[in-house]
């Protein structure tokens, strides 16, 4: 398959190398032609770097791992025409960091997944993956149990490939949590500020929740 | 000992049953002092009824169990002078239906627990059990595995007795994580949305998170 990954932070190289040592092929996007971050990414991975533009029209699923503050700024860069009818993954979560705090925004009310959507009516937006560490979204072993993940969206065929790529990084279908549309983008973002004081608690990010139920 | 339970609904009438059974005094508040729900629960469970601020003054521990959002009008009821000194728990959520949708309010910049901590500054408040279902807070057993339940607060006394109360409730203490102060009452407050898509997902409040760490 053709991957677009747009974002080259951790979460961006991340999920781009992985995807790149599954045999796929993968640009990475980012604001620029000429990203030092990117190009040497791509050098050492094997994958292609390019703009936003560039690697949205080169992929057949493109990855959304730049910050969600600015996921519309980079998808309005990639283009609707590069979008649309595409699946669109958005892995990212809506913090900053305001004084030393951790802030969320949008919250609550709305979330960067029904962003991307209502922007791009013509992708086909799944969220998934934002509720664990990027090393942990490629490689599960890293936490011993059954910990799971959560897809949302609005189209049941968009989620059903994304499932299947998460399979790929060694997630099992059964441990995939469809949450239904995307408006449970909100839910799965407003895990972010327990995640992050759980991090504070444990010391480390290798961790995720496994969902206990009595039937 | 002698609890105080605020709050005639499910949540304070399960909390206050389970306290009776263990054997402590318990006295259930609510606004009005001839409350039928609070008279019905006191005459089934051997507890006793009054209002806010007699089940203030009677309790040696307050429980805060009315909804979130009328969390300080009913502990301003209680009066400060009844809570001054004493471990006050807060299981509520911040939760309202608004057009068929869950909101929440406050979220993200403030939580109930930080604002009962700073309206009541003698009150020694630790946030917990918030969020499991009520049938779950009392008895753990329901779902199956080592799932756990959060404290925050200022005060690490405090913490411990509820830690303890939450031992008599059946959460060993090593299933209760301390995340710290006060303001992570923001985090495990802003888990109740997922926790709805979760009720929705599993088609019934029987459930938890169990983290599962690296090390």
């Amino acid at each position: 398959m053709r991957y677009a990954v747009l974002g080259t932070g951790q979460a961006g190289r991340t999920l781009g190398g992985k995807l790149v040592a599954l045999g796929h092929e993968v640009t990475l996007g980012s604001r620029t032609k000429d990203n030092p971050v990117a190009l040497e990414w791509a050098a050492d991975s094997g994958g292609g770097a390019g703009t936003f533009a560039e690697a949205a029209s080169f992929g057949e699923v493109v990855v959304n791992a730049v910050a969600g503050r600015v996921a519309l700024t980079a998808l309005e860069a990639a283009g609707a025409a590069n979008l649309a009818g595409k699946v669109l993954v958005d892995v990212s979560n809506p913090l900053a960091f305001e004084d030393g705090e951790a802030r969320l925004s949008p919250v609550e009310s709305d979330s960067v997944g029904e962003q991307i959507q209502r922007a791009f009516p013509d992708a086909r937006v799944v969220k998934s993956l934002n509720t664990v560490n990027c090393a942990v979204m490629v490689d599960p072993a890293r936490v011993p149990g059954g910990h799971q993940l959560f897809v949302c969206g609005e189209d049941a065929d968009a989620k059903a490939r994304v499932t299947a790529m998460l399979g790929e990084f060694g997630w099992p279908a059964d441990r995939v949590l469809d949450l239904g549309g995307i408006r449970a983008a909100r839910s799965v973002e407003m895990w972010l500020p327990l995640w992050l004081d759980l991090m504070r608690h444990f010391g480390h990010a290798d961790f995720n929740l496994e969902l206990r139920t009595s039937r």
